[in-house]
């Protein structure tokens, strides 16, 4: 029974998402990119992050014939560009050199990055699922690059890679806000409060 | 080659990531909630969403067991008990009672949702896939609710809802920050401009 007024969006998808551009090549090494909100973390040990893709993408088709691909992070001064990569086809167009963006060569695989992206995943298929519309490509990690102006100190700020999430609920992009809590630090009050009830 | 100075993160995971916290009966029916943050939208027809458990859960028997599962949104003002979800077993507590929460059961699933969250999404098992340190189970999307006061008009609001994101490269939770741009729209300027190029 739903006690407060809860409204039903009927099926509509959890909110915010992750925005990601996939970068990959084509068979004669075109330099491809799609963005992606249907995508995650899956695994820890082997790290793995999975993407879902209609099997009609350009994208889908390469990492199919190259088994491998890039994840680029976005900041949110790139958000024109970033949507301008959801809404082209890369099939007959170098969208990355169309946007004015530049696509060099990753260092592990046959796949490229957008330089001007803060934050690059370098990712080999492990794994395909077919679910209906899309097919989930599992990726493995084998190497993350953040830009070196990206970091207070040692540690890399996310204030400076400002990333963009995506608002399903109002296809709207959003950047990201202020810290709010400690992973695994914020509820350790609470258990405290817990264990003396 | 990396042209621009990029630095070396080894195998670090994107950021940022979603924070959901999976909600479940198990066999006799106590509630039971997990944060996760492996997870993502998967599939859009039919809508399918994904989360990494690690098999030894309590959160991944009780899925087994009864074949569904609701992902619950939490708020920033609830980070703490969002957090304590993560770092506490429900095997043999009541954790969301404990957190001074509460459990009502879902509409359509035999699974319960967190009334004080302001969105809930009640799902269906439909696959899991092995994947090393981690299952990933598929969720089927039966019917998505969000608090009538978290509404602007007709269209839910995510400055209301106030969802959290997780920053994997300090571990840190974070609010949503400003609208940066639309989706299949910011980026048409760019699609004009490529299209007298």
């Amino acid at each position: 029974m739903l006690k407060k007024s809860k409204k039903s969006l009927g099926t509509a998808n959890p909110t915010p998402v992750p925005v990601w551009v996939i970068a990959t090549y084509d068979e004669s090494n075109k330099p491809d990119a799609m963005t992606a909100a249907w995508a995650g973390i899956a695994n820890s040990e082997p790290p793995t992050i999975c993407v879902g893709l209609r099997p009609s993408r350009y994208t889908y088709e390469n990492i199919k014939k190259k088994q491998c691909f890039s994840i680029n992070i976005p900041s949110t001064a790139l958000v024109n560009q970033t949507d301008y990569f959801g809404i082209e086809s890369g099939r007959n167009v170098d969208k990355i050199k169309k946007a004015g963006l530049t696509a060099n060569k990753c260092k592990n695989i046959s796949a490229p990055y957008i330089e001007e992206f803060p934050m690059h995943i370098e990712c080999k298929l492990v794994e395909r699922v077919n679910l209906g519309s899309h097919f989930v490509v599992f990726g493995k990690i084998i190497e993350t690059f953040v830009d070196e102006d990206k970091f207070d100190g040692d540690v890399p700020s996310i204030k400076k890679i400002d990333p963009i999430v995506y608002d399903t609920l109002t296809k709207t992009y959003i950047g990201c806000g202020s810290e709010v809590g400690k992973g695994f630090k914020s509820g350790v009050s609470v258990k405290k409060e817990t264990e003396q009830k």
